[in-house]
């Protein structure tokens, strides 16, 4: 069912107030997830909130975190996120990349004891309004088997990077380092489709169709697929993410990121504390006059547009041009939720005493 | 034939006095295509030395650059090359970076009018002793195209980072962004070799098993190989990498990035000077006690190592380990050079009036 865009960002923020959130920490919250679900990456929009509040529940989130800089230089800062939600935790410390960026040109921030934190690139766009580009990376619940291994080492660690440009709208790239967002096997699972070889692997380490195989022992392949095509560069990138994200905080590492769901245990073994993200800001007129820089950020896009496409293709995409789509319509047109999230979110709704979507 | 380290490193010093380069000039570029060699990454090593020649033939390089901060914050700076030999102006421009990174905690250099630089990998470990993470990355001459492409737009533009460690080697990552370097291609195509596919495409964008397309209008792809596995992502990176070397510098991007080799004309069209880098410095202590980081980057390559390998597979690859393994091989055994290149060199050495190799 489609809801309206106010319907649903009043809910997100009823469910935050009822679980202790300032008003403040819901809006920051709101603000993201509707984000999501604006730029069609709804695997991480208003879905999560169960997720959230039954983290919650068992004590694993904070909705009245304490969030501290524990260490900082003129161009970096550490930041404890003290178990807060992940989303009030990001946009703090990308506050505070941000705020050091205009003092020192550059500023990086790394995090720990944070949660699931929603889209990357919402953190890396909020650098544009200070013609700054924006960075901001994630480890996340190990889902991903390293070139030649069969254990999952890694989550699909995303990477999001926002760069502002003149007369066109910002570039604004967002991805996972694999081939495929887990999100999109379960809803092949649900459609009872196969998965194109390349996606995942079996138990074993062999190349698999099935796209259940994470219930199975089996992982999600590095961007690359395969040691033949690269797949040692995605474990690169993702492995990069990891130590930025947990090893310059003190956050859990790769196979000890704590899952983002509560039907799954605390794990016994842990290398830090919650989970780790990474965020960068660096200020344009650091390097070139703002202006120039965006007439030739201009430059760069039109010669994309420009390009030949292969026939029967109807352009080359720009970064972030099919998230912008999207969230045209979606403000036109409302949210669509199916039918399972509904159920599960008037679920939380009702436990929470608070009116249904 | 296999030559001694000496004995090729005495070559390249020979070459580079004789077009012009100071002494410490030639020590560096020695150092890096050195570099290259005992690495086994021969493609960025001495090979190149003749396109180098060429190149200050045709004075598209500048053996006496004088090479210039011309804007500059705390954690910032852009260096202008004067078309100098691409090793000599990155060094200096990942020295910049480590020196301000040393006062800011990190900083990041943007590099324009250089040239081929040899392996990004050099500079990011360059940051090492200094226990800094060390980051470069280049672009390159286009002949990549994005998703959906048929024009080579964007290099091969490769990303390195050297991460510090404790009683372990450094985690060392240096990779293109795309599933194979164009170095690969030309060995395939000489050994009557088809490419597997995903590879390259042809000149309309469908998918080639033709090693020597690129002679023919074809292009290399991104990492991901097509749509459905993830190209976007391995676009998105290339895309970055060039922004971040020629836009925040004023280099040239993307197509306009002038060829690494003499017998290409200069382009018409530019966008910029010459070609661009991007340095990275970040020192550990501006987030984490040395100690503790080098602590847990140990426990990370640990984890990694000791984690089950696919059957058949007999380790999981730590980035840098097997260019380290290369790498005694090397200086026990030689530098093995084939015929062709000696020939080329040995054409060289007679053209400049220095000892063959």
């Amino acid at each position: 069912m489609t809801y309206s865009c106010p319907q649903v960002r009043q809910f997100i923020l009823n469910v935050c107030k009822q679980i202790g959130c300032t008003a403040a920490h819901a809006d920051i919250t709101a603000d993201i997830l509707m984000a999501a679900e604006l730029r069609n990456i709804s695997s991480h929009g208003v879905s999560r909130l169960k997720d959230y509040v039954n983290l919650w529940k068992s004590h694993r989130i904070n909705t009245n975190p304490d969030i501290k800089i524990v260490h900082e230089t003129l161009s970096t800062g550490v930041v404890d996120g003290d178990a807060g939600l992940g989303m009030v935790v990001g946009k703090t410390a990308m506050q505070l990349a941000i705020s050091k960026a205009n003092n020192a040109g550059t500023a990086w921030v790394s995090v720990r004891n944070s949660n699931h934190f929603g889209i990357a690139g919402y953190y890396a766009m909020m650098a544009l309004e200070h013609d700054m580009i924006g960075i901001a990376m994630t480890n996340a619940n190990p889902l991903v088997a390293p070139t030649f291994s069969v254990e999952r080492l890694l989550g699909t660690n995303p990477i999001a990077v926002a760069i502002p440009a003149g007369k066109y709208p910002p570039f604004v790239a967002d991805f996972a380092t694999t081939p495929i967002a887990r999100g999109k096997l379960d809803i092949m699972h649900k459609k009872n489709q196969k998965a194109p070889l390349g996606y995942v692997q079996n138990k074993k380490g062999e190349a698999s169709d099935n796209p259940d195989v994470l219930t199975q022992g089996g992982a999600i392949l590095p961007l690359g697929s395969d040691y033949l095509h690269g797949s040692h560069k995605g474990y690169c990138m993702g492995a990069i993410v990891d130590i930025f994200s947990a090893l310059l905080s003190g956050a859990n590492f790769g196979p000890f990121v704590p899952p983002s769901v509560a039907y799954l245990p605390f794990l016994s073994n842990t290398s830090g504390i919650g989970t780790g993200h990474f965020f960068g800001a660096m200020r344009i007129d650091a390097f070139q006059t703002t202006t120039d820089f965006k007439q030739q950020m201009d430059s760069w896009i039109e010669t994309f547009k420009k390009a030949q496409t292969i026939e029967g293709q109807e352009k080359i995409i720009i970064p972030g041009e099919p998230e912008r789509e999207w969230t045209s319509i979606r403000m036109r047109e409302g949210i669509p939720i199916i039918d399972k999230v509904v159920v599960d979110l008037n679920q939380i709704a009702d436990e929470l005493g608070i009116a249904n979507l």
